[in-house]
């Protein structure tokens, strides 16, 4: 059977078992997926997170079923409430619909298996090709800032914004990380310091209103964030502040760029007002779940507004950073963009 | 002896204690301010906090040393090391000022005594006028967004900006709150929302990342900020965030108003670049200190930038709302236009 082993993903054929991220960056702890209620607890507690990740874990947790003989009926409703788990993330319901497309074969279960296999290393590849075009980008020195967590614990290569910063890196080419520590989930914070701190790239810690003083001092050279959903117009679902960041942007002229493969953008999605925006839970906002445990500061009973996602319109974007190539503004019009 | 007791504050010529606001919202404790020590300590750890407060209880804290009879040089040792508890505080700095002044006189403890209570009285009168003028602008039904506190817990009277919130709502102006949390010390989260609920003015907890997605879908009708300083030409500082709510709201076309007594406005201060900002501990930015206990979520090693305060261009305000009235753009070339 086949191994895979990505820096939160480990896969045996019959077993996958995750990093459950809602402990890093103190513990590291591995979660095995062993029922399907248990991976879309998983999921729904952002022990997995990051569009990429969420898809390509499903189709792996689903060819781990098939792997141990699982009965038709049976994958389909797993198929079904996988899918489900997160409405936002485009990747999750384009890997199942694959996995389903293929399992309409004879030899179903073998297929559902080469196929999710087949999205982890197209995941691993897409990323390169992202991170070598964001590259391109960046010059020597460059002070970058960036938004929620977009490396290697959201992906199964080496991400995508972060993927770019950690590629420009390699390159010598000395950049430097602001990391907004995105509330209310922190993965900022948690994740993408400890992420830097892994590969050695130099990095300081914002809260997230802070990023328009270092915008106003002219301490961001560029921002670099990733993307759930991408219309087909160019306007861009990320996690919650990154619409913030692109209007700051704009104002203070500092080139702002997303990054995805090309299976972020939705064909059916002409532009960012059909994207469906996940609202979370008041608990988030009125304290913190960490691996020390949780605090509530805010009175128990107050009320609040907690949109999971915000959408980014198109004529705030620099680029589009895709596996497929760099684009711009004018590229937009044309269409199947994406595709190069 | 006199007595004064506002929301945070109570003193009795000889005594002053403050609501200690870290362990709100959770505990309602008072901390007696017995020695000098003990009271820089609560100023530095924010437990007394919003500039008008510092100011005020700072000056009633010497009032009750004079009260039990301290000596002059010991006296203006401890004005001394109060005034520099805090460096961006006008109101700290003037409020000590007028102290040493009348602290010249033959009966100078008496004429401290009765100086600090007259500042305390003056903050009260200052608080309503500013209310009144502000509510002016405000519509019936406004959603109104605001930073950081600015209350009673900030005060000694009704406030400043979320003194204009509760004085539109006597009104009956129907007016709900968008409390921003305001990282990292989450005076929002943990007092505003607090003060809200005391007040019954309906509100709605937020992250600081999310104004720009409640801008961009019409949700919020005005902005009322504080300010710890403003500059004779309209530039001011407050609380960090508040920069890029101004930033925000010109994008939205949303009113964007500082309210602050006119004693907030430093004729030394010819422009924002002058008001020098105080950089706090990395911890702050690390984690959170509650009523509940400190988790740290970042790596333990992470470096911060933690700025306390931002600096917000007169361009950004639509209008300053002082004790002394409500100023426009126009009205900041004038020579000594807080005066009114």
């Amino acid at each position: 059977m086949t191994d895979f082993a990505s820096l939160s993903l480990r896969y045996s054929g019959d077993r996958l078992s995750v990093l459950d991220q809602t402990l890093l960056p103190h513990k590291e702890e591995w979660a095995e997926c062993d029922t399907i209620d248990t991976f879309i607890d998983l999921i729904q507690r952002l022990s997995i997170r990051g569009a990429p990740l969420i898809g390509v874990s499903s189709s792996l947790f689903l060819a781990t079923l098939c792997n141990n003989g699982i009965d038709k009926p049976a994958f389909l409703d797993a198929a079904e409430r996988v899918k489900a788990a997160r409405p936002t993330a485009v990747n999750l319901m384009n890997n199942i619909a694959s996995l389903l497309q293929v399992a309409a074969q004879d030899n179903w279960r073998q297929a559902v298996i080469n196929e999710a296999e087949r999205l982890y290393r197209e995941d691993v590849e897409l990323c390169d090709k992202m991170a070598a075009h964001g590259a391109e980008l960046v010059n020597k020195g460059d002070r970058i800032l960036t938004h929620c967590n977009t490396g290697g614990l959201a992906t199964v290569g080496v991400g995508t914004a972060l993927g770019v910063i950690a590629k420009s890196a390699s390159l010598g080419k000395q950049v430097s990380v602001w990391v907004d520590e995105t509330r209310p989930l922190l993965q900022g914070g948690r994740l993408t310091a400890w992420e830097c701190a892994k590969l050695g790239i130099p990095y300081q810690l914002i809260c997230d209103n802070m990023a328009a003083m270092l915008m106003q001092q002219g301490k961001v050279d560029k921002i670099f964030v990733g993307s759930d959903r991408i219309a087909t117009n160019g306007d861009f679902a990320n996690k919650i502040g990154t619409y913030s960041l692109a209007v700051l942007a704009q104002y203070h002229k500092v080139p702002f760029y997303v990054v995805a493969p090309q299976t972020t953008v939705d064909p059916e999605c002409a532009s960012g007002q059909h994207i469906p925006i996940e609202m979370r839970h008041d608990d988030e906002v009125k304290g913190v779940n960490t691996s020390q445990g949780r605090v509530c500061w805010a009175p128990e009973d107050a009320e609040t507004f907690n949109p999971a996602f915000d959408v980014t319109p198109a004529e705030l974007v620099s680029g589009w950073v895709l596996d497929t190539g760099v684009y711009r503004s004018a590229d937009i019009a044309n269409n199947n963009w994406w595709l190069g």
